[in-house]
């Protein structure tokens, strides 16, 4: 399977449908299955002894499957994530900016599975590791089975 | 295991250390190995069709369990989530509050586990499902083994 | 949504499409949304020190949900495990009986999931914890949505 | 951290610990964080269709996972599984070898993390994606953190 869209075109994308969200992540590389997207973590996302709260280390996880799923189905805002499963590794680091590489292990005829690794700054190691379902529309990714 | 707090006890406590979280989540119950806890969504957890995000519906249950465990063992604010596997069943509904329901299911020497049902208005059934798996600083919890 | 089997049918019915199952586990209780079976560790089963194996408790687990699902939309043999979250919490006895109780928490168009406890002999606390998603065959479960 | 053993220690060891099991897996590779075991489905691991049962898989998963723990930390055989997330991708082939390729993602003082995939014959994309948390017996790994 081919990617359906370029690093523009998705930025373009997700600015139109998320625009809350296209602010804050930067694609840094695209490739067949693959996907790796930055966020600099804000004040909300900061927790006591300068960590990184869970939840901003989820939403980058879900985001960085989102994106690669778009860029390899094409346009189906109405992908959702049915599941996660995400373990909390490293501290992250407060003033540092977080890195996702998002795989993708499957695009199957109603299901999607991405395993992504999130990074700190320059932390050789990653701070967390997850994995995420996402359910597809019906007859949008039939042709990729 | 007794608890070791009361529901104003335990919200003083997170007024205390988490000031930002205290504002919005209300404890509604407290009991042996459970706990429940209410949340109405602001426009920043809203998503596109009037659903709720599931960094939200996550950081619900974190909290839920967080809360739990500190009632449970006493203040421990060093307790961290090291693992969380989270189902997102149904849509939520932006408008209407969230409840968090959550049972712990082990409080060994180093873990503890909790599983917590995450409910939207009044739709019956679940919106979410989530297990949560937490580290509990050594010498905190040893006696409840 | 109604039960669709009986126990004696469920049975009979999982006796014909998994012979090698249906000796080694006894459904004790059918409801909606609900189903306990029973299972009593072999020599296979059992690990250095007395405790039962990982897989076993795994397997426990799968075939709850599998029946429960059965019950509940009828013959579907086709439906599959597509995901499986499971936490260990305390150690099985070799030699006592084991008990899993699952509870269905959606029945949707493509996906199921299930919440399930698995106890061992008289210890009241679960010794593991584990939610499942099944996929369910297009066509088959459509009207339950 | 340097490999405690290799790969004839380790199969020397687990070959005295779990006879049952050293002579169906095969170690293939062992390196600093990773390490690939093969297993050959015997009659009892088929399923109807010619799968491969999800408790095998769950089962070569772990084992791979406590395999790669012992070469790191050295003979620690009261190292336990305390979670598990796996997804089923594909359907692995009954008459195929399957292998299971681990990446240890952390080696903490009291949990250690491992991110596995396994492949079933020629099928280039994995058939199954799991994450493994294991608990550490004190004192063992502390030199690691």
């Amino acid at each position: 399977m081919d990617l359906k869209m370029t690093v523009e075109e998705l930025n373009s994308y997700v600015a139109e449908i998320f625009p809350q969200v296209s602010d804050f992540y930067t694609i840094e590389k695209l490739d067949k299955n693959f996907l790796r997207v930055k966020y600099m973590p804000t004040e909300r996302d900061v927790r006591p002894g300068g960590s990184v709260s869970g939840p901003t280390l989820f939403a980058l996880a879900d985001i960085s499957t989102f994106m690669a799923l778009l860029a390899m189905i094409g346009p189906v805002h109405l992908a959702v994530t049915t599941s996660c499963s995400i373990d909390f590794l490293r501290k992250p680091r407060a003033e540092e900016i977080l890195a996702a590489e998002c795989r993708v292990l499957k695009i199957g005829r109603v299901l999607a599975v991405s395993d992504v690794l999130v990074f700190s700054g320059h932390i050789r190691e990653p701070v967390a590791r997850a994995s995420l379902t996402y359910s597809i529309p019906p007859g949008k990714a039939r042709e990729f089975e």
